[in-house]
């Protein structure tokens, strides 16, 4: 199933279901059916699998008349970060593909060593932004904007100390997020100023469930940059894959529903290039993920 | 005023006031002086300066009838963190204080240079525990196991470019957080795993309120474990002060009601003594500022 929060000129952030064309308002068809759904991304995430297999053969057993009243068409709405407010800080990987790893020693302050253990940084929820929201630009703070296309994942149930065998079972699904990064902001080694600033983690376009994405690790990825491709890769080209980055991570850090981890970069970063490149006001940028969709958001100076 | 987050036998976290030995419970109090009062710390400190000057002044004229049956001896409640959850990760600042980044840099793999802008990381909601709660030491996972003493700012009012001259009015109060760090746990620069492991953000006892914290560049603070005095030092000795902190923060990350800024620790961790100590199952460490109290917990293997 292909979630997404959206919002219209009268309603504020709900969760909708993708579905034919049409933009299903979770809430509204469950009242359609006589039952109570939830009306947002992490409300419906936290009642865990059951949910989900109920909605599904809902609405397959939904008539027309169900869909009257409870559903819009795609373009009708807006689309919103599937996940508009994290519960906390979105778990960043860093140099977890091969070549960015090193095109990274090459350009900034990075060992070109491959990581033992995966490398990771956080993002604030207040850097979350939607599809088509701008990505801010302020050029008293940096002159170095770079994009990052990354598969994110969306945890579904908690997870302390899991097997890598067991991690993908707690995954809700999948999103595209762009770990835009100042790359001259970074502080004694430490990443999230860089990382971290406001609209610097767009999020969408939806979050594709699980059992959708037959393999993770095997989704084409790009990046365009006002039209020219920018970045090109595949999942599997990651260093550690999804499984082991929830067990890792959960082994110290527990995870909870609704918790992201944006898994990482591959090559062909602004940094890396040479002459290197940046984004600035007036550009647009697009990461895409094979089976999930295209992220695209204009730079715009503040 | 000195807030709590306390429970009972009966009650989940509920928001206290410390008057006079007693524990008042906001909501109650509210209830019977027949005023809408939050039940929470975070709902409390969304309502801004206006829910504190009202508070502070109904307390001041509260009859003692007004208090029997809202408060409980202070000795009758358990302490939880004063925020249980924060709303996103932790704003730690690492090398914040002169003599800590030299023992920084002969035992870590930091810079002997102060830094010129502060050094920020995060420490994920799931870290947090209260007063008393055990700090887990997994030994499959660290052999250096250290504690770091700091003065924690609750943000009171939504702080997005301020000026170092206006930072201060956005403070609520302020807390103690033990930086609980695994040394042996940083990787690739990146200081989230060492420093955000479930259990390694203690905090509390109490919430302080601005208005009561004088002048918080001159705190007195220590840490002492089993007893043994390990940091003594003073906020005056901070690198970059409470405000150049928010200033520099809200410049690139808006800070919002309810975030929490760890500003640093003093000299004397246990990385930095020589020979190196850290702390074990069975130990004991405690963590004062003045004016706020001490924090105390025990360390235990899981």
């Amino acid at each position: 199933m292909r979630f997404v929060t959206y919002r219209t000129a009268e309603t504020g952030p709900r969760l909708g279901l993708v579905h034919q064309g049409l933009v299903i308002d979770v809430e509204y068809f469950g009242d359609a059916i006589g039952h109570d759904l939830p009306a947002t991304m992490l409300d419906f995430i936290d009642l865990g699998p059951i949910a989900l297999r109920f909605l599904q053969e809902a609405v397959a057993a939904a008539t027309p008349a169900d869909l009257v009243g409870t559903s819009l068409p795609e373009g009708n709405v807006t689309l919103l970060a599937p996940i508009p407010r994290p519960r906390k800080n979105i778990f960043g990987i860093g140099l977890n593909y091969t070549e960015h790893v090193a095109e990274s020693a090459r350009a900034l302050d990075t060992s070109d060593a491959l990581p033992k253990e995966p490398v990771i940084f956080s993002k604030p929820p207040t850097a979350v932004v939607a599809w088509n929201d701008p990505i801010r630009h302020n050029a008293k703070v940096t002159q170095q904007l770079d994009w990052e296309t990354e598969l994110a994942v969306v945890i579904g149930q908690t997870a302390h100390r899991v097997a890598e065998a067991d991690a993908l079972g707690h995954v809700f699904g999948y999103t595209v997020i762009n770990d835009v990064s100042a790359r001259d902001c970074r502080r004694a080694g430490q990443w999230i100023v860089s990382k971290g600033q406001d609209s610097f983690a767009p999020m969408g376009p939806a979050i594709v469930t699980r059992d959708e994405i037959t393999d993770p690790q095997n989704l084409n990825m790009w990046t365009r940059v006002n039209g020219v491709e920018k970045q090109n890769s595949n999942t599997r080209f990651m260093l550690f894959s999804v499984a082991q980055l929830i067990a890792d991570i959960s082994g110290v850090m527990t995870l909870e529903p609704g918790d992201i981890i944006a898994t990482g970069t591959p090559a062909g970063v602004g940094a890396g290039r040479d002459p290197q490149e940046f984004m600035w006001p007036g550009d647009v940028v697009e990461c895409h993920v094979e089976g999930i969709g295209t992220l695209r958001n204009p730079i715009v100076a503040v």
